[in-house]
């Protein structure tokens, strides 16, 4: 099927278009009361990802609402290690949280790499059947945890502030560290080729937590192992190439090593101005980004405001994709959303004239 | 009384030493059984913080146990808003709470300056003990935390994750935001010339939030405060200048703009190298950090390798206090400290031959 709209793919390759593109992380999530309906539906969160109708039907619709150029299928950064047999669950205002986290070397060395398509089949089968309900309308993007993320959430046993357990590993025991990481590479690598085979047209790494890290530890056990992804990845669907997106948050001292990885767009967070990283990362990659998602609780005049004024910070020229900075957050008014958008469908083309 | 081991204030006037000065954050803490046992005793942590005789007491705790190069007075970041009405307290396991967060516009326009004398003697008369118990061991810092940090606290009512509340009064009512925070930075500066007046020998300000703006807002709404702060304080004690160190965790793409305020240091968090840092901030400041906190979790053989990197990092020359890039946590062996501290003292001289 044609792709109608395809000016995400041309952005993230730094190829010419007449606006600039727009997506909003998280763009299905609990700001949206339809999205909440579909959940109270679904009854768990895990039943949500894992039932492939209610998750396409989340993952479209923010595109009902909003003139939004891709969606994302809808799914969680932990499928992964759920996958493992650590078994996700989520209690109520503490965040993912794992059943049997990795408390020992034995755990980590016994560690199965899961076959994707028998326990993530029903990720796949909600990308093929994404890709089908939308019939062309905007590319469907693809995503997973990195491999340093996933392995913070599978040794802390769920979200942390300071991540000791998982950076006393990394300190003391770097092999067995390496040996974990590794083999979570590798599944990340399978995972994302079935998501593209199955019909993702882009995909995106989050690499949540790589600003925990010192600068050296993030090259070792963080970069290192999302560019073996990258050059791991079949980055083509259906005789078209499949861009890859890093986002390492709070990672803005590493964005001319992310650039070196091959990949073919950062996202980056609001901590530094567009201007910045462009100037630091010149044309080897797009940039996707970057308004504060605080900036969606303030009034439309503000929001345009700053939509402007981050658009003029990547100024003219090829390579920027909009996006927040991270996900939009829950208490968001959905209007708020709409000006955004259409803000940089407005103001975006002046920058893209020859 | 003469001051017997001045390292740490020459070092931070990036004066010749004989070795790099080394202290911790959050060194008089939880991971310190006697401090425990003090803590029980006081009944309560505001209790500790506002009994002169039990604040001095934990302060020199870890100065008998470890060779350290200051004493940091022990108090909290948050005295500030509780001598505004705001009443702190502490929710075990949830950090700092305010029982009168600041909700409304006239919230923030009724809020009072606060007599520092009268509402925070405690601390000074903490100092001055304190000054007078160390004997001239060792100097006294003092601290504060930053108006941009001390706002979020005061608007979200405790700790947050985004700090949606405090960003959102950032970008829909700026002049307020300027209001508040204008208010915030004169009492930190009448607050710590109090601490310098009664005795403490250096200060440092605490930033610990402003990595969660944008470039552009912290340099408005964090920055322009502190360096106002920086400009405003009495750098004088007993004939001898008063070092002010800021810190503003996880800013490091500020560096330069910190390094412009007029401040003696700047301190360092791990996220990027000192090397780096250094050679981005030239001569016009003195560095202090930035092992992660983290690297005292694993063995002593780890953490002389990670000690003499940092050491390495910095490289020859003056200007480099050692100390970790947060606070000290909970759950370190004390031995560990003691490893880092020494191991300080016997691998540093050689940066510092002429």
């Amino acid at each position: 099927m044609e792709l109608r709209n395809d000016i995400l793919l041309r952005a993230l390759q730094r190829q010419p278009v007449d606006r600039t593109p727009v997506w909003i992380m998280r763009q299905a999530g609990r700001y949206l009361p339809e999205y909440l309906a579909t959940r109270a539906e679904a009854g768990s969160f895990m039943n949500l990802c894992q039932t492939p109708e209610l998750a396409c039907e989340v993952t479209l619709q923010p595109l009902r609402r909003f003139d939004l150029d891709a969606a994302i299928i809808f799914s969680d950064i932990l499928t992964i290690p759920d996958a493992m047999g650590l078994n996700l669950y989520f209690v109520s205002g503490e965040g993912p949280k794992f059943e049997h986290p990795l408390r020992s070397a034995d755990d980590i060395r016994n560690l199965p790499r899961p076959d994707i398509f028998e326990s993530l089949g029903y990720v796949m089968d909600a990308v093929s059947l994404t890709r089908r309900e939308l019939g062309g309308k905007v590319p469907l993007i693809g995503f997973s945890g990195s491999p340093w993320t996933l392995a913070t959430y599978m040794i802390e046993g769920g979200s942390s502030k300071t991540f000791s357990r998982a950076k006393k590993l990394l300190y003391q025991d770097p092999e067995l560290a390496h040996q974990l990481l590794g083999k979570l590479a590798d599944t990340v690598t399978d995972y994302l080729n079935a998501q593209i085979e199955a019909g993702a047209q882009a995909v995106q790494i989050f690499d949540t937590w790589g600003g925990a890290l010192s600068s050296q530890a993030y090259k070792e056990f963080s970069l290192r192992y999302m560019a073996k992804i990258v050059s791991g990845l079949k980055r083509e669907n259906e005789g078209r190439p499949v861009p890859v997106i890093l986002f390492s948050k709070s990672c803005n001292t590493q964005l001319e090593a992310l650039a070196d990885t091959g990949c073919d767009a950062l996202g980056v967070d609001w901590t530094i101005s567009l201007r910045e990283a462009r100037s630091r990362v010149g044309n080897r990659v797009a940039l996707q980004g970057n308004l504060d998602p605080s900036i969606l609780l303030a009034d439309r005049a503000v929001i345009r405001r700053e939509v402007s004024d981050t658009l003029d910070s990547f100024g003219n020229g090829n390579g920027h994709v909009f996006n927040l900075g991270h996900g939009i957050t829950p208490e968001v008014n959905p209007d708020h959303l709409t000006e955004l958008v259409n803000t940089v469908g407005e103001l975006s083309p002046e920058y893209h004239r020859e």
